[in-house]
């Protein structure tokens, strides 16, 4: 390995234990008792800080600057080169936050989940405001801080999550679902008696749901000898390395579809991160390259997949011979038809794919406005209410399920749900290319996932941040971001479930 | 406070951060998926690197030269006194150290748990033996630096775990012991009809287990709002701070007393770190003084409260009605008698309070050996076998119950053991000292275990490591550590018990 290069690698290798250790506390918490956060709240700050000051520093500046000249450059392979890159614009980025801000607000950040976890289930939004207040500023002041000319403010946040996306092409993104997919939300709600959804709300076991979820994580091929799956209120995936990736679930006994769909989506996310090749997992270019590919990553597993005909073909049977009372007289048919049903409805992670994109929307706007400041942390309940009546024609009785639902912002996270949607957008365009490349559905009624799960990780997963999501996108389908297959997809599938 | 020494404290303040990110992977591997450790490894190597660093540096030398002069101290508290006593020790110590040889040693010893844990498993202890074979090369090592001019090698090691507690000193306590305890084993184990233990080898449903171990920690005052239970092999006692102290336990559904007495065992570990005073928490006075101190809790509240017929009084009932068939004709008495039944037995964490002790002294001869060089890695299983035959006149089938039953050593703990024994004997130290300043018996038949745990948190647990034992001993009792308590203890409890 290049001289230079080795000194850089052994300071990221620092930086990474740390970030490392960040994550595990992160983790943790889910499971720590009550009374710890405070103190741990402190230690997570000081880790961050640490964290901080191994990334940025001198020695780091001085190699960055030596190694990006063409004579440093020379040696370097590929990924040492994205590693390179990446680093340059990490750096860049970082140093223009004060360390201590940086170290303030990553334990702002730590106590600020339980008091959004128990606003939550207090239907409480007053005890939180006052913390979600001091996390806008300084999400504010953080995106102020990487804001170009020309720039929004909130164009700044959405760079963290999605590189290249701005407000102009998301404003024109969301403009065309809303025309696209508008007029079908409607027609489809004055349908709503055609599909029968009331055995997916019969009781199931929280314990046989564990088993289930398991099993199916398997099936897609999460591999459990390197991941883990614990409980969260809301779930998620993380991961120490590509040899330890994790993610959660929530079970709900009067719920059969909530939870396995959970756990095809976290497992999406989780063969993203452990198809990571293992030559940069540990490194800044280890992980998933965006949000939003890494959301197409879930939510195709979830979506385009999991809520197939042909996923359920060679496993529907077990599913009945789990809950044989409850599914007694439900055809294969019967369940395809409930796990797709489509109605606008308050929770965006219950939300059939139709809805989805217009529960997004709707926080694009709102974090629009935040960023623009024209609408106060007070009035936030009333504008969510306001937009839900507006684009889904339903209204929340309570802010457990209004805008408590998501925990993002409690983690300082915003610009990210717009990724949600751009994700589902790249999904479609994925299952279209797939299509044509191998025989998909053949696969998917025999059983055979291994097929799709390698072509995958050759394509996307094993590059980590090496190729960003544009570039994987060409190399692989042989064209940029095309949002019209998911427009597409969704108006075959739905003017199809009910008869349009 | 002091500028110095508030520059010092951000300092340790950042060493502490790091050592709780170790305790934290370390606390995490046990559920970690089992493919995650060889990089896991690298990250803790790489942290308690960092770790070293923050400690270990020119800063920190200055700042403690600076502050240990008469100047320096003057402003200082007792508690920033007794930190910058613990910190010039500590530093002395680890400066000795190369810090790469600590990093290679942290990875080798995370490295080591799943390969104990899979020999353990597999009666396998030529796949452990490599790994200890280095293991011990590193703990020889590390005590080598340290060793001062008349030490022996163990000594060094020892002086690790409880300050003052030389092989001279310790070979006198097992003396003694044997020589008084030695004919009373012999004569029980003529008697071994006398008490019947048949009914504590029932089927004991290891949920039921979970919820009684559960009530008993909470019984004796453990707080589960800063505090948790898990599960692993071999029950342990870990803290990342005051407000976050973790226990494990282990649920063996043909036995009705190991996972009670492990819970009382840990939970009395559990209660040194909660009552820890907050002022030190996050410091390196804030936790247990030593060991032996340490044991002589976690003891306490299993032998001499948790198995006298006093503290079952009040919830013998309970018991009763968790295992109504299982329990169903055994008085209190009855269980009183098979919980403190004595036989010479295999593995030391199940052993009674009277032949512990043998266990202790079997494994400290046998470190004594390693560290002397009498003695290969190969040849300790005979050696163990060897001994037990001696002591105890019980010899292992096979190394799973022999020489691989402990972790210890997978952790790079040599001179810990002894630790086990004295804790023992100050926990009798303590029992009669207890019995003379408050009404213990009538307290504990009456179910009130809060005054003597805030007693307990008054004059040992509050002061971490600010005090020493000996320190403690006296100023709570007014004696040093003296011995013949626990014989006393044993020879009375068990002579009645025996009717000898």
């Amino acid at each position: 390995m290049n001289e230079k290069f080795s000194q850089l690698k052994s300071q990221l290798d620092r930086a990474y234990a740390l970030e490392a250790a960040c994550t595990l506390f992160n983790w943790d918490q889910y499971n720590a008792p009550k009374g710890s956060i405070e103190n741990t709240a402190k230690i997570i700050g000081t880790l961050s800080g640490e964290h901080y000051r191994a990334l940025i520093n001198d020695d780091v500046r001085r190699l960055l600057e030596e190694l990006s000249t063409d004579e440093g450059l020379k040696d370097l392979s590929f990924h040492e080169r994205s590693i390179l890159k990446l680093l340059n614009k990490q750096f860049h980025k970082l140093s223009l936050i004060p360390p201590k801000e940086y170290e303030v607000f990553s334990a702002l950040i730590a106590r600020a989940y339980p008091v959004w976890e128990t606003a939550k289930n207090n239907n409480d939004y007053a005890a939180f405001a006052p913390v979600l207040d001091e996390i806008i500023a300084y999400a504010k002041k953080f995106a102020g801080y990487s804001q170009k000319p020309g720039q929004t403010l909130y164009d700044a946040a959405l760079d963290d999550y999605e590189e290249g996306f701005t407000t102009q092409i998301l404003d024109h993104f969301f403009e065309r679902l809303s025309t696209s997919l508008g007029p079908l939300v409607k027609a489809i709600s004055q349908k709503q008696d055609l599909i029968d959804t009331s055995f997916l709300h019969k009781t199931y076991p929280a314990a046989t749901q564990k088993d289930f979820c398991h099993f199916i994580a398997q099936y897609i091929g999460f591999d459990f000898n390197r991941g883990m799956i614990s409980e969260s209120e809301h779930p998620f995936t993380t991961q120490i390395h590509n040899h330890d990736v994790r993610f959660t679930n929530h079970y709900y006994e009067n719920s059969l579809d909530s939870a396995i769909f959970s756990a095809i989506h976290e497992g999406g996310h989780g063969l993203y991160e452990q198809g990571i090749d293992d030559d940069i997992t540990m490194t800044i270019a280890g992980s998933g390259t965006s949000m939003g590919m890494h959301e197409s990553q879930s939510r195709f597993y979830e979506n385009n997949l999991g809520r197939s005909r042909e996923f359920w073909t060679p496993i529907y049977d077990k599913l009945v011979d789990t809950y044989p009372s409850q599914l007694k007289n439900v055809s294969l048919e019967d369940f395809y038809r409930a796990i797709n049903a489509s109605r606008p409805s308050l929770i965006r992670t219950e939300a059939d794919e139709l809805t989805y994109p217009f529960h997004i929307m709707i926080r694009y706007e709102i974090e629009k406005a935040i960023f623009e400041g024209t609408v106060t942390v007070k009035q936030l309940p009333d504008l969510w209410r306001e937009k839900y009546k507006e684009y889904l024609g339903v209204v929340p009785d309570n802010d457990t399920e209004g805008i408590l639902q998501d925990m993002h912002w409690s983690g300082g996270s915003f610009g990210y749900f717009p990724s949600y949607a751009i994700g589902s957008a790249i999904a479609a365009q994925i299952y279209h290319h797939l299509a044509t490349v191998m025989p998909l559905k053949t696969y998917l009624t025999e059983g055979r996932l291994a097929p799709i799960r390698e072509y995958l990780k050759e394509h996307i997963h094993r590059f980590g941040k090496c190729k960003n999501t544009q570039e994987i996108l060409k190399d692989m389908t042989g064209e940029p971001f095309n949002p019209d297959y998911y427009i597409q997809y969704l108006t075959q599938k739905y003017t199809e479930l009910y008869n349009l």
